[in-house]
């Protein structure tokens, strides 16, 4: 009755890639909606780039993008550890929105800012949760009425991660200064830093300093238990990427 | 500065086959969740078909399926004419959710009933709009807190669509009658057929009779336009498929 043989595999093409404030992995947030700061482009890649493609999608607010972790080792586990866990309980793989999953597909809803068909055709997104130079595979549009579900149960991810404050070291605050895109940078520095992208089996009283990209910066920065125990995230320096 | 090169591919491997009500296209609901009655099993395949790979999976009540079109051409067009639009108004193809699309990617997200590990593993879906030998490629949970957006704007697909009264002629009755499960099938054939599976370009003024199978069964129907200029969905005959 199966009129697809088993082990049948399908190719896929990429129909564009992205261009984010993600230069690299580390610290990419864990979902997409996350860092609203982050801006993000995808451009469409030919034979998919003309302007037909994408006719109505302006009247969507909202976009799936279906796309590859090409960063993640094609390995996969049947069990994995997610930092919603602590890092230290496994789950099931398909159970996770890991990264290390079989077919590396990823799912993104996004928020579409604007769409450029001047030269090609570019999507200026908001809140994506992706590195730079993500082969995108689809596009579809968000339909709230059959998808917007807040009643349904997520067992052990019930709510957003939790968002530490952040705080700039006055080397920071002189950089941010000096930065031509300053103010949003602050924002996004602190939605991306906020949520604590130090890996799970760190997130217990390491005072290691950490260093991520974002956009064309480097930033520097601790993860510091107060007296009342609290965490803050301390951003000790900003330089400029070379 | 890009790291994977334009026109790279990427190749698939099914994690899974659906069986399902829907042993052929035609009829089909559009969008997963409108025929709630419709009940459908993801059944794994080796080596996913591991309970270790769906721990945790049972503490969430939806699920995104990521799945191939397998039935529907390679060939895609820029531009598609959706239903929704009396399919005359044309689109861009990554506007619409049509199935003739590149890389043939599907998206639905599906209510989950029951894991079952005791032979392999078969997950229990609900409201599930796919044809019987889909291959399915991920499973993602779904996030409420992170994909619930009620105010999302969907322009040419604001709500819904219509659902048509549903009447069975004697003939039909007796059919249900006679059928061990004819109360859940009386559901199943009201939210189908309901939802005037027709071709968009038939749907004005034909009284043409159309046939669509569900589970074991062979249908057949008729859109009848009332004197009031409503239209009825009417079951002219139920009979066990051959």
């Amino acid at each position: 009755m199966r009129d697809t043989p088993i082990n049948e595999s399908f190719t896929l093409t990429p129909i564009g890639y992205i261009e984010s404030d993600y230069p690299d992995k580390f610290g990419v947030p864990r979902q997409p909606g996350l860092a609203t700061a982050a801006k993000a482009t995808l451009v469409l890649a030919p034979p998919f780039n003309t302007p037909l493609c994408v006719r109505g999608l302006e009247t969507f607010s909202h976009l799936w993008l279906s796309f590859i972790f090409h960063r993640s080792p094609q390995e996969w586990t049947p069990l994995v550890r997610p930092p919603r866990l602590g890092g230290n309980k496994k789950t099931g793989v398909f159970a996770s929105r890991s990264t290390h999953r079989p077919n590396r597909l990823g799912l993104s809803l996004v928020e579409l800012i604007n769409v450029n068909t001047q030269d090609g055709v570019r999507l200026l997104l908001k809140g994506a949760d992706l590195v730079t130079g993500t082969p995108v595979v689809d596009i579809k549009p968000y339909l709230p009425w059959a998808e917007a579900l807040p009643d349904a149960r997520s067992g052990f991810a019930p709510a957003p991660p939790p968002f530490y404050p952040v705080e700039f070291s006055m080397a920071a605050e002189s950089a941010l200064h000096a930065h031509a895109d300053g103010d949003n940078l602050r924002s996004l520095i602190t939605q991306v830093i906020g949520q604590d992208p130090r890996p799970a089996y760190h997130q217990t009283g390491s005072t290691r300093d950490y260093g991520m990209q974002l956009r064309d910066i480097n930033i520097r920065f601790q993860a510091q238990k107060m007296s009342n125990d609290s965490t803050v995230m301390y951003i000790t320096d900003i330089q400029k990427a070379t």
